[in-house]
């Protein structure tokens, strides 16, 4: 059902110098799927992360911030589907812990180098000796070229694997970057949720990654939502090995930099837009641009408050050119003194707002002909200044509600 | 389809001395039903009202505000549906006054004097000449007996009419409060949408009751959502036309001024109530209630991100009681510094989650039993403070996508 979303092909996705991934099959999602993923990291590989907002931060959350505070090195990522590890307490942090010791046993380091993850279910303990049990698998797969299977390992209600690869040269040197995540609403809870991971073997310094990080998630995560919620397990880290051989970047002021951050940023919206594409129930991806704000957050609030409308969401479903509820949606930003009369909208190249209302030459045909494509675009002009954003989006079908009222039975 | 929500009895609605009403039918909704309401107000009345906030006020929203702003008297309201007369710029405005001016002809007075109300659907010219043929039909009718007419008038995509009754004696007088509301969706926008009329024979001062309908607004309309989004044209008019003969009531320290303020609310929040009873699609009411918070502004913040989460919307629809989700959703209020490990939350009498987790006697049978019944009771305690509020909201069901997704073919 994921629009205009293929498998990714293993033959064109970058290996990454110092990065190996195994999978394996622990049981704990569901029989005959793989569902437990390694990922381990040459010494000397950096990380950088950006975690969920929501207050319900599930364990391994709490764990993986914990060991990223200590400051030390970060050797390998574990990652289970079909539990969530949330709403666990104390038991919860305690079964993310033994995890990490687990890893460290199988592969040799310290638990503390270890981050897990966790995506599934909320408020049901973590099956750990089933994660325990299957690691030795795990390590036995580890190679360079299983990002499409590692892909595979961590989906949840996904229906598509994700995954994307970008080469950029610096200093002279070819440097890959390849991400994989999984979704499917990015805010989807109870399969809590969003996970992905974007390694690259530049070199990087830690103060340019962390950085980096957080650049990417703004572009590109941050811009995507299926219904609005936000996950408790929501989760995105950066990888650099230094494997490359190029000279550490360290500045942004750095041409490398620039370079390298376009490669991650990319690669990190094609898994974003590969997330709306696959959003629960969705059969239209829905491309909203929002310019001439006074400040970018202010355009990200527009945007939002379009893309997280359910009666917006139902109208792309339908094909449906409905002005009223892109207007009200745009009204109900919360934009303190919006001058309506300044506001313009299109669907593609179609005007159907200008002035605060209907445009003179809109055609209700028209409208309906850009609306009918799997790929829509927004675009809307607020006339209040210069910053901009760009957000993606799902339709909000009768299966959206299909998946989420009969999930659990 | 509503939720345990029945047509009013025209027999126990009291008639509110000074208040007439009168219905036709103008042609702009559908043939074959009344869509056109008349409100004669003797002279003496004093109004009070609140309006949307979204910037995409509707043109009668804007006349209203103006002709309220001028401080003289209302001697009228009136009310098209099937059409909102919202995104029609300066043409819409005029149309608004139109309307205005034709109903000061037929009942003599002046166009300020009157207040426009419209719902239907965005970005339509208003018919303006259907409202001045059909308003001689409006007047001829005008009763003090016809409410419950009244009611069905404004109705758009309603599936019942909606009205509510409550008497209090005050000054050894007795006093009526009758009030008539209309839906679907409170925050629907195309069909934009909530308008709510409560009418008294009390004797009241400008000043009480502008605070009494702020104060009513916050206790029933602005708790009730279906699905978060904030039509163009709500408004809600509170009208005392000082009948009853009691001395005025001039300030909230004025015993007969709580009296007043328990009918008019009653009022309000059953005629909130029944909106969400006859929210699109539903088939469920849900009652949130949110206790212990540091504020009530914080306690909103939390049963409306429940509220509001079509992930939760859909779980109430399915009898799933789907405690990950519930947890999500209070996690995403954006409650700074939430201690998880003091959230409880019940499911009706069934405790559900306690420390932050899955309460320790807790079984899903006892969950799905409370989420079978057509109304289900949330209850929140953030354990933060003293303060608390009451949402009411209903499901999300495949009729609410089907009546949003076809509205319109």
């Amino acid at each position: 059902m994921a629009v205009n979303l293929n498998p990714p092909d293993p033959a064109k996705l970058l290996g990454v110098a110092g990065v190996e991934l195994g999978s394996a099959e622990a049981g704990i999602r569901k029989r005959g799927r793989r569902d437990l993923m390694l990922m381990r990291l040459a010494a000397g590989s950096r990380v950088a992360a950006v975690f969920t907002q929501n207050s319900f931060a599930a364990a391994p959350v709490q764990v993986c911030r914990r060991h990223l505070a200590a400051g030390g090195v970060t050797r390998a990522l574990v990652t289970n589907a079909g539990n969530a590890n949330c709403g666990t307490g104390e038991a919860g942090v305690r079964a993310a812990e033994r995890t990490c010791e687990a890893v460290a046993r199988a592969i040799g380091c310290a638990p503390e180098e270890v981050l897990p993850f966790s995506t599934g279910v909320i408020l049901e303990p973590l099956p750990v000796e089933r994660i325990e049990a299957a690691l030795p698998q795990c390590v036995a797969a580890l190679g360079a070229a299983n990002w499409a299977d590692a892909a595979a390992a961590i989906m949840t209600t996904d229906t598509v694997p994700k995954a994307a690869s970008r080469a950029a040269e610096i200093d002279g040197r070819r440097i890959a970057v390849t991400g994989i995540a999984k979704g499917v609403g990015m805010l989807q809870p109870d399969m809590a949720t969003m996970l992905a991971y974007v390694a690259t073997d530049c070199a990087v310094s830690q103060g340019a990654l962390d950085r980096l990080v957080r650049d990417a998630a703004e572009a590109s995560f941050h811009r995507v939502t299926v219904d609005g919620d936000t996950s408790t397990n929501d989760s995105f880290v950066l990888i650099a090995t230094a494997k490359a051989g190029n000279r550490e970047l360290s500045a942004a002021a750095d041409p490398g930099y620039a370079a390298l951050r376009r490669a991650v940023v990319e690669v990190a919206q094609e898994l974003a837009q590969a997330i709306a594409r696959d959003g629960e129930g969705a059969t239209k991806l829905v491309t909203i641009r929002v310019a001439g704000a006074a400040s970018e957050p202010e355009a990200v609030r527009v945007a939002k408050s379009i893309a997280n409308s359910p009666l917006v969401k139902t109208a792309f479903f339908a094909a449906d050119p409905n002005l009223g509820r892109l207007l009200m949606a745009i009204g109900n930003a919360g934009i303190a003194a919006l001058d309506v009369s300044r506001v313009e909208l299109w669907l593609g190249d179609v005007k159907v707002i200008e002035r605060g209302g209907r445009a003179a030459g809109y055609r209700d045909e028209d409208g309906a002909r850009v609306m009918r494509p799997a790929e829509i675009d927004v675009r809307v002009e607020l006339g209040r200044g210069t910053a901009g954003t760009t957000v993606w989006t799902c339709d909000f079908s009768y299966d959206y509600v299909k998946i989420n009222a009969e999930y659990r039975t």
